[in-house]
């Protein structure tokens, strides 16, 4: 039987998590600390990543009979071929290259109570993809083969407090997908774990306070996708997060926008849809959507063409399949060849927000994409590349586009150019918005439907529910209960990272 | 946006099912009219089904090169073969026959207020596999081919009110797994919607009440697989199941046994595990366990005998694959023949239940099982065919079988013979334990974990986390709520259905 818990004598973990979200500073007094440390850790490493032809890749091998590119020791991951059939779409047949990486690694955040206030021990790291060097990751980021050590690097600090919780307190762990257009059914498991004891700062790890966090997810291509989707399982539940009167907060102006995120966190606030009615819905577009997918041998894909070094699609768009030759300093490994997926053009991520009964909601989409484990997981209000669909009749443009690119500056809460995962895609970048309309209750769309923070927290706990997209915007979102307008920070010029 | 909910001027939901759990009487007046009615219903209908060569089945063909039986629309379901790989486990490899169905069914049960009490519309449904005939179906079971009229039968009775749930009530829509042993992948769609207009009672349906259906769940193969899967789904809280003093339960002797069980259903009360341990823990044995399945071509299965008549284990054990031939009166197609699995014994599904704090716990099995969609669903305590064991070392027996067939008579709280899906299984039958243990607190198995009902239900609310096996014995012990000692039920003799 578990021990009492320790848990009971303390304040309720989210009330706790709602101090460090209050806190404006920690370990580093403040942001400018922060950016002079992160100038200063990026100053002791180097990468350098040149691009390569995808067929001369040292390490890698095309499989006879299938073109398939495959590591010589069959870990990590291989590019293959998939074929996509969804009967009923516009587009209702395709096929393409595909990331098939069927280990689940660990994404993991060690959350510590320092002077009272719980701190987050978060990782300045350099990935190949960055386009501009260092990046904030969680504590650990660990391929099962990159634990296992299968190229025979350095072990990866701190993994042990998530391989083995006992004794610690667990604050989430669940598996989530990653992007099912690039990754054939990838999963990862993202963790959160509180320990207690002393434990040391190694180089280019430091504690941040969530409001921190919060407050620098305004900095361009700062906190990577891997850091916030282990955040956005962070959960909240609007306790703590309103503050007293005599708070430092209080001297902001009054916001109704806050106040109404804040009760959405809420998980006593009801909206339009019960959590019953959600799931009824999920499984019904789970049902309906009719969705065939079928690895295949990567010389097979139709309507992309193949050279020693790349493989693009034949319209140019989507992605590139490239090589790319990395030379690091500072890191596990000194030195190492992989393909990469270059997607074409910058992407938009949006949230459409609005008061529903004086609680914020958000637009979420019942969206299917071929590399989910279970067909649809729920998106953004708006998860695409524009220009991809400049060619096409004003009518083929996703809903809610023209809505999220046409706002006013008014209406925009949220915006910054945040970049995905640079451990396998190449410069990677999406422009993350959020966009307030006062007309939520008007917009009723059968893909769509309006779920609170709470509700969007409750989802988070099980797996295969919110889209990667979705996790990142889901703690943009969140990041707002901090910001009270403009975010106070300094950023280092990007080309000094 | 919805409408203001119906739900609002009427009692909470749980409190009316709770109505319904401790109505004896209703439609039925007495559970003596329904097995009357039963036994009428019996004599209208008949099906005759003669065991027919496998390789000789009108409509199914055995496929060119991979050996593989399948129907010759395509549709229905094939037998394959799987190639299973588990490293670490005793037994670590195998191949097998499965059954692969990757059409999502709909199990739907229509709920409805007679004279203020919730009632189920249940079916008398003979199936090929039925040994005995009649058994309580849901509303409605009907694969995709089957409401797509592949078979060009009669339409589905009652299929609409699941199609179209507008205007309703839905309760539970969630789509759960089938045997992972026997089918590859299989999940159905387990709905339960209430409506309030008035609607027609087709022949061969009737209306009972919850309290009727626990107590009919001592009946030896009466409520079939399908019915119990979509009843488990019913949510309890407890509230309203602890009767006043003077209702007509409080003369009964006092049962803490069924006051611990309905504690148990309350989602405050607290039991050794929270909800984000239970979670963490499945995440853990999820991501742990190395399970790779593969299907193959039945004819590559390994270690098992094909002849023109059946597929069967070189042992003898596990299942045979045979073939059907069914002459049905009264059922939507009059003549089919089939491919049907015929498991080889009796097999033992058990769940040890024990007070922790004074609420009722249920030990639970994470259980991998080839055939599911996400490695390791959480069974009953024991889940096996114990004659499997016997010519093993006693090591090498399930944990916890000897503890259940030795329990003695005032430990064991249900049993009961009851019936897998006589669509697939010929003659698939398995005793239903529900064993009280006294020292529940001194159980621990990195394997099982002890769960309330409560956390049972939050968990049905998803999918894929609790195994058929256990969401058969979750209603099982659910219909102890009703029981308070043995059944006042008549049966009509079982060769008479």
């Amino acid at each position: 039987m578990a021990a009492p818990s320790r848990r009971q004598t303390r304040s309720p973990l989210q009330v706790r998590l709602a101090e460090s979200v209050l806190s404006p500073g920690g370990w580093f007094a403040t942001l400018d600390d922060f950016h002079r440390w992160l100038a200063e850790t990026a100053s002791l490493t180097y990468m350098n990543v040149r691009r390569v032809p995808l067929n001369g890749l040292s390490g890698w091998e095309v499989e006879r009979h299938t073109g398939n590119l495959r590591h010589r020791t069959g870990k990590f991951f291989s590019v293959e071929g998939l074929d996509v059939h969804v009967p009923g779409r516009v587009v209702s047949h395709w096929s393409q290259p595909i990331i098939n990486q069927p280990e689940i690694g660990i994404l993991g955040i060690l959350v510590k109570e320092i002077d009272g206030i719980p701190h987050c021990l978060m990782q300045a790291k350099r990935e190949p993809g960055n386009h501009n060097g260092l990046q904030l990751s969680p504590t650990v980021q660990a391929t099962r083969s990159n634990y296992t050590r299968v190229h025979r690097g350095r072990p990866v600090p701190y993994l042990d407090h998530f391989l083995d919780t006992s004794g610690h307190e667990v604050i989430a762990d669940i598996r989530q997908s990653e992007q099912g257009a690039w990754f054939y059914r990838k999963r990862n498991r993202n963790m959160i774990v509180e320990i207690t004891g002393k434990i040391e700062v190694a180089e280019g790890f430091c504690w941040l306070t969530l409001g921190q966090l919060h407050t620098l997810m305004s900095v361009p291509d700062l906190v990577n996708m891997d850091a916030r989707t282990v955040l956005a399982c962070m959960p909240f539940s609007g306790a703590g997060l309103t503050p007293a009167p005599t708070s430092a907060l209080s001297a902001e102006p009054g916001d109704a926008f806050r106040a109404a995120l804040v009760r959405s966190c809420d998980p006593d606030e009801t909206g339009p849809h019960t959590m019953g009615e959600v799931l009824s819905w999920i499984t019904d577009m789970r049902t309906r959507t009719d969705l065939h997918v079928r690895l295949t041998p990567l010389d097979e894909v139709r309507g992309w063409r193949r050279t020693d070094e790349t493989i693009s699609h034949e319209t140019g768009r989507y992605f590139d399949v490239i090589g790319v030759s990395v030379e690091a300093g500072g890191r596990e490994v000194g030195r190492w060849d992989q393909p990469m997926l270059e997607p074409s053009g910058t992407g938009v991520i949006a949230f459409l927000v609005g008061e529903i009964g004086g609680v914020l909601h958000a637009l979420v989409h019942a969206r299917v994409e071929p590399g989910y484990a279970d067909v649809v997981e729920l998106g953004p209000t708006v998860q695409c590349t524009p220009e991809s669909y400049d060619h096409l009749p004003a009518g083929a443009r996703p809903p809610f586009l023209d809505e999220v690119l046409g706002a006013g500056p008014e209406r925009v809460r949220f915006e910054t150019i945040l970049s995905e995962e640079g451990g396998r895609f190449h410069r990677a970048r999406n422009r993350y918005l959020i966009v307030y309309t006062d007309e939520a209750a008007g917009i009723d769309h059968p893909e769509y439907r309006w779920l609170s923070v709470s509700q969007l927290g409750e989802l988070l706990r099980h797996s295969f529910y919110l889209n990667i997209q979705a996790r990142s915007l889901l703690f943009c979102l969140t990041s707002l209960t901090s910001l009270t307008g403009t975010a106070t920070t300094t950023p280092v010029p990007l080309a000094a990272r």
